[in-house]
């Protein structure tokens, strides 16, 4: 196991686009400056989509102008197709992060393909990069399918066939899109992976706590070795996707834990909290986790006392 | 790891002794009832405390009497001294619940002693006890205090020292009284007494969820080769002596957790539910836990369709 590890902040994307209300862009970027000052260095800080789909990001080119005055932060944008990352890289951004699922029926919910056409997609993207371009590539719907159920291990490892050959310089993320995986689950398939791709050096794990597991999975897939851990501040966001999956495992919370285990994370989890209170006072965010209540608790007492 | 784990639900002790109001018996009962039709085969059902402490669990004797009535169901009750263990003793329970705190300032604040104190008391209600009586030791503030916070290892392993020489038959539940523990500090306790005491068969964890590490700590503990857990259901309670420590882990994450791992409870996590709900409705009650609502919206969504 790593005495670090690396926190990819969500919220921003996977967070806002959850949101019934269009926020301003000001308050986007309020939370994203909030969120940086707490000492998170990796945003997932928009997504390049259809605007009709997702108005709730419709104004990713200037949340890409914005991040890009944080010294040494690391802001990835999402893009579904190669198409979008088109848009991503002439607005500026130099981390995409391709999505692409395991599953046929949840991957034509997003972007209407195959899985092995979006694969096609990815190579274009991959291969239309210009240097110095980062890639992040998040395997949606690894372990369970909102449609499908649970997700065979040998599905995920023949897909990941395909798209470790385009490249295994992608950093990789196994996302757990419904909250269902398991610690078991996710040791064994970040154990398969790590053996039968062992030119792929960077893997990370997306949870989510839907079923109380969000923690879990995360320590279970740090014991597995890996050490890039998506999270949500506030547990803001899910995958409008896929119904009820509400509920990225909170920032405040993985923080805590790698902490007190004395791993370290870069992070202020005070200030990470009070970032969070601006998150669960916005309309229509339906927050989790259960570490900014705890940690407000026990402020209180102390303001009493 | 084992293939099965045994859950002790603690929700009819810990959690009504929590609650501002004092449940009716008959509403007491029923939930019981509910928790054994849902399987559940080991219950801490009541204490026999100062009824002027404590009026919540006032009608304890009524409780061990209506208890007695379920086949295979194994009902424990706290009993906090050896004089309180002779109530328990004479309304007929058959398997004692005995308390102490690793922490001296948590125990006095429990009863008002020092742990060497409650180290010779243990040993007194031990050296009274029937045959045929079963017993089980909770090791309060194992990990963290609320006065003092984090426990040290070896304070832990010399005040059992003291406590497996009074006898190696009885089960030690390790506590995680503040919900600070985290998942390696689980680990590493449960390998530390398991290597110290091979003489003590049964070992139990029992977590919180405070600070979101409930179904992790759980994991660990599991990891680390133990297979009884205490869980409370809807997440009902704390320690009243431990501000701020409310929230068990909830017996359906964590039945949820075990039962997607394949590893056997015994419990049927839909009946578990439907008896949640009934703890939701009651006045006072502060619930947590995820997989209650994740399931419920997922059965609305079934009847919406």
């Amino acid at each position: 196991m790593t005495s670090s590890v690396a926190i990819v902040e969500v919220g921003p994307r996977d967070g806002f686009q959850s949101m019934r209300s269009v926020l301003p862009t000001a308050t986007k970027t309020e939370i994203i400056r909030s969120l940086y000052q707490a000492g998170v260095r990796r945003i997932e800080t928009t997504s390049f989509v259809s605007e009709r789909a997702v108005p709730q990001l419709a104004d990713a080119t200037e949340i890409v102008a914005f991040s890009a005055q944080f010294p040494e932060l690391d802001a990835q944008v999402l893009v579904p197709t190669a198409r979008h990352a088109q848009r991503a890289l002439a607005a500026g951004a130099d981390h995409l992060c391709a999505v692409l699922s395991v599953s046929e029926s949840h991957n034509r919910g997003n972007v209407r393909r195959s899985p092995m056409e979006s694969v096609e997609d990815y190579r274009q993207m991959v291969e239309t990069m210009p240097a110095g371009t980062a890639m992040r590539l998040n395997v949606a719907t690894a372990f369970d399918c909102p449609n499908a159920g649970r997700v065979p291990e040998r599905a995920v490892l023949e897909l990941l066939d395909h798209l470790v050959a385009v490249t295994s310089d992608a950093e990789i993320a196994l996302c757990d899109t419904t909250g269902k995986a398991d610690p078991a689950q996710v040791t064994a398939l970040f154990e398969a992976v790590k053996k039968r791709f062992p030119q792929v050096r960077n893997w990370a794990f997306h949870g989510h706590d839907t079923y109380g597991l969000g923690t879990a999975n995360v320590y279970a897939a740090w014991r597995a070795g890996i050490d890039v851990f998506d999270a949500s501040v506030a547990g803001l966001g899910g995958c409008p996707f896929a119904p009820g999956a509400t509920g990225n495992v909170a920032t405040e919370d993985v923080v805590w834990m790698f902490e007190s285990m004395g791993v370290r994370t870069g992070i202020d989890i005070e200030a990470l909290v009070q970032a969070s209170h601006v998150i669960c006072e916005l309309p229509d965010s339906q927050t989790g986790g259960r570490v900014r209540d705890a940690l407000s608790a026990r402020a209180k007492r102390a303001v009493a006392a």
